[in-house]
């Protein structure tokens, strides 16, 4: 039963026809996300091109009609989930991969791509696309670009912000904006492309991206090393930093994290943290960039390293930080899983605040992450259905947040705002920033119809 | 004489005091930049602190007086030539370095210091700034950042935009908005911090920049090759950008400029281009990867390649390149330097394109640049006193962006858009798009005052 009025679901049926759905299965179809946040739609579209994207955006536009852009759904922050009388606009049929170009390093995507069809249709020509989220089988290069998505590759290629060079998207009045293009140097008017990634939506309907390219490295080692405390493991990271080897991947676990591999019977020493690094080159040049990253994880507080230049010892190593993700199900089924950054010079006072707030609240909180960005992985772990423990969750969350800002970093790193920071946002930035947010959110879309009340806190 | 209202005046002298200008020689000395338009100021205001800033651009917005920022000057498109009857903001006096912070890979400055003093200040830490225009010894950082500066290092490292984390801006109405941070990973809201880049003074006044840095290599050698064609030079740059190591110059040299060398008494063999790179990493790996990038190097219409691995060396292969701009003059004193765009495929194109154009207008065309990142520096040469061939000259310059555009590229590399051209912005965007950046123009600066007339023609 939609609540719209007659007209206009009459009008969108004939732009759209089969495409689009009103039955109970679609509708439930498109309701979540990963954040455990529902909302079913009133309607869902599914276009197949651009001219059906922007006849639909007009005619919201005209009617006031919120609209919902949607990917694969695969968002932790309800920046997916359908505003209540909404039209889910789903882009995963726009899914082609209309060039890719190797002499230029780039590919031209439509936006419903899968992120792991896209690099394996990209490994023939010896090329990847850098944004690397766990969830690359299953979600969307436009979500990817809408949420700046990233992954452990980012310390060294950036993330999807990084990876991007030119976009087509829909505005809030149906209007097609093309900025940025096939090159990667660009000083030709304000930079829509970037301001465009990481909008959730909120801005324009991506629907075409040329995504910049880079080629896949011959040879691949694995490091592992085993400090102390998370001091000695950040002091690693800052002389891993800076010298001129950048690794492919620098993930940090703390000791909580450690301990729960332990207690789960992974053969891991007792130590305050680990590092698992990634070196990539080509064969040749492998052994010194490996030895060159190597040197620069020793030092003060180091009790364990192990190198792994063959695949099979590779993914041994790996194994602990792969086994950690299910793991924390083992403790509760519950969790509050942020995703905030620091300073890399921040991250022991991150992980020692943590701490604190784990013993003040109660619960326990393992955190682990994107170390090279200081962009670290913070879970609160609790049972949803003991009252107490959820109560303290939802109370430690904020609590979080105010440590994060308080020493100098910023709510999200990778996952984006959506719902679950939104009310956050005033934290993070002063009115005037919010207001011209709010601005720069009416040029796009002077109704207000594109994916509202997400990102930015009711003004 | 200023034509400002004398209560304006008067209270502006009231806020700065001994900081604010009006004789002519500082007017003068604010009336230009490197594109040869002038145009006094009405006043200049050096300003020394945020607090200023903020008081002079509120002053400004309350009496709708024009404001045009400016770093030194040294702008190559009018961007920073001021608007009859303006305040010149003259932001040179805000020149501390508030931060190095080796732990983090981040400096925090003012927009004032120089290019150049920000390197020296950077090296007792083994670290530099990517940016590495070839006024770095004059150009200020905020100018960097406002026109999106580049130069030969941008192939590895990216361009201005590339390089900042964070920003503290004053808007049009004299709001402080604060975004990015010491981070480099971030989907925290809307990406002001990259729209801000590249915006030319029409946004905002920029205060504060928080810049990513990167370690300073430890060996470097140089590579030189020439080929029989454009195509064979565009063939082997597509070879070396499609295997992992990236080299940190890839400049390109077009028959023409080998030509002029060679009349200069430059030992340089008959070829129809040139490639010159350079390699950089520690002193174990570079071989290897001298090796690689050599190998890549190598193909159909290689005509010769020397290699470089002492300083004295890679000076001697540099000096051809360094020996280019001033050849220009030896031909003729006039010069309207573009700094164009293509796809990296489109090189060939791109050069014969313009050789054909250099043709049909009887003037000498010289095309060299920055060949990794397709951004190529197209030098129209003319006598200015010669009628016959200013004419011309002028009526080449929109063949040569109607051929960039045709080949799919854009306006500007690293220059920025300006005066010099502002009007060719609705041949490279879409009038939905222009019109989108106007309203995010507005959304910065609803009163019109700041930069007005750059970047964007008249609505
Ligand atoms: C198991 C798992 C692991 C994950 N690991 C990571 C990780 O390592 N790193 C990481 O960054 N994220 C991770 N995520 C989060 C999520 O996968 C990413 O945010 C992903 O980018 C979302 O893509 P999607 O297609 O599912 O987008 P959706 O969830 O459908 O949408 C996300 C946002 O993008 C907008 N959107 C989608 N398509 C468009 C479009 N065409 N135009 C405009 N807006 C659009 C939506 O409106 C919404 O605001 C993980 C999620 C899961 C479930
Ligand atoms: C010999 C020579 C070689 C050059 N080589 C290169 C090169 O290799 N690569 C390259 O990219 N450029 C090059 N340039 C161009 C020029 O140096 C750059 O554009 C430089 O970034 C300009 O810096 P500036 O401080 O002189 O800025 P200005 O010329 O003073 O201003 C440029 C623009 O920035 C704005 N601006 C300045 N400061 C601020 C601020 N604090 N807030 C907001 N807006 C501000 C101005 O309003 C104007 O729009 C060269 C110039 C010369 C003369």
């Amino acid at each position: 039963m939609s609540e719209l009025p007659a007209d206009f679901v009459q009008q969108l049926h004939t732009l759209l026809g089969a495409d689009l759905h009103r039955d109970s299965a679609s509708l439930q179809a498109q309701a979540g996300d990963n954040s455990w946040r529902e909302q079913r739609p009133a309607l869902v579209a599914c276009p197949r091109n651009l001219e059906q994207v922007q006849a639909v955006v007009r005619l919201c536009h005209a009617w006031r009609v919120p609209l919902v852009a949607r990917g694969a759904g695969t968002g932790t922050t309800g920046a997916a989930v359908p505003t209540p009388g909404s039209v889910a606009l789903v882009m995963t049929r726009m899914d082609r991969i209309l060039a890719i170009n190797p002499a230029d390093r780039c590919a031209v995507v439509q936006p419903g791509v899968l992120n792991g069809s896209l690099q394996q249709a990209l490994r023939p020509h010896g090329l990847f696309w850098a944004p690397d989220p766990s969830s690359f089988e299953s979600c969307s290069i436009g979500g990817n670009l809408a949420t700046n998505a990233g992954g452990p590759r980012a310390v060294r290629y950036g993330t999807s912000r990084d990876n991007v060079l030119g976009l087509k998207a829909v505005d809030g009045r149906g209007e097609l904006i093309v900025c940025g293009g096939p090159w990667t140097k660009d000083a030709t008017g304000y930079d829509l492309t970037h301001l465009l990634v990481g909008s959730e939506g909120t801005l324009a309907v991506i629907v075409e991206a040329t995504l910049k390219l880079h080629p896949l490295p011959a040879a691949r080692a694995g490091l592992r090393a085993f400090y102390r405390d998370a001091e000695a493991a950040a002091a690693a990271v800052a002389r891993i930093m800076a010298q001129p080897v950048v690794p492919t991947v620098c993930e940090f676990l703390d000791a909580r994290s450690l301990q729960l591999l332990r207690g789960n019977g992974a053969t891991v020493p007792e130590a305050g943290a680990m590092l698992l690094l990634d070196v990539e080159g080509d064969e040749d040049s492998l052994p010194t960039l490996l030895g060159t990253v190597g040197s620069a994880c020793e030092g003060e507080g180091l009790l364990e390293m192990d190198v792994a230049t063959d695949g099979v010892a590779r993914e041994r190593l790996w194994a602990a930080r792969r086994a950690l993700s299910p793991a924390l199900k083992t403790i509760a089924p519950g969790k509050i899983n942020e995703d905030v950054v620091v300073p890399v010079s921040q991250m022991p006072a991150l992980v020692a605040g943590v701490q604190a707030l784990s013993a003040r609240f109660a619960l326990p909180i393992v955190t682990f992450g994107h170390a090279g960005n200081g962009n670290l992985h913070v879970n609160i772990l609790y049972h949803p259905d003991d009252a107490g423990q959820n109560t303290r969750a939802q109370a430690a969350l904020p609590e979080v947040f105010a440590l994060v800002l308080a020493l100098g970093g910023t709510l999200s790193g990778e996952h984006g705002i959506g719902l679950a920071k939104r009310d956050f946002m005033p934290a993070a930035f002063n009115p005037a920033t919010l207001a011209l947010m709010r601005a720069i959110k009416h040029a796009f879309d002077p109704a207000g119809i594109l994916n509202p009340g997400k990102l930015l806190p009711p003004g």
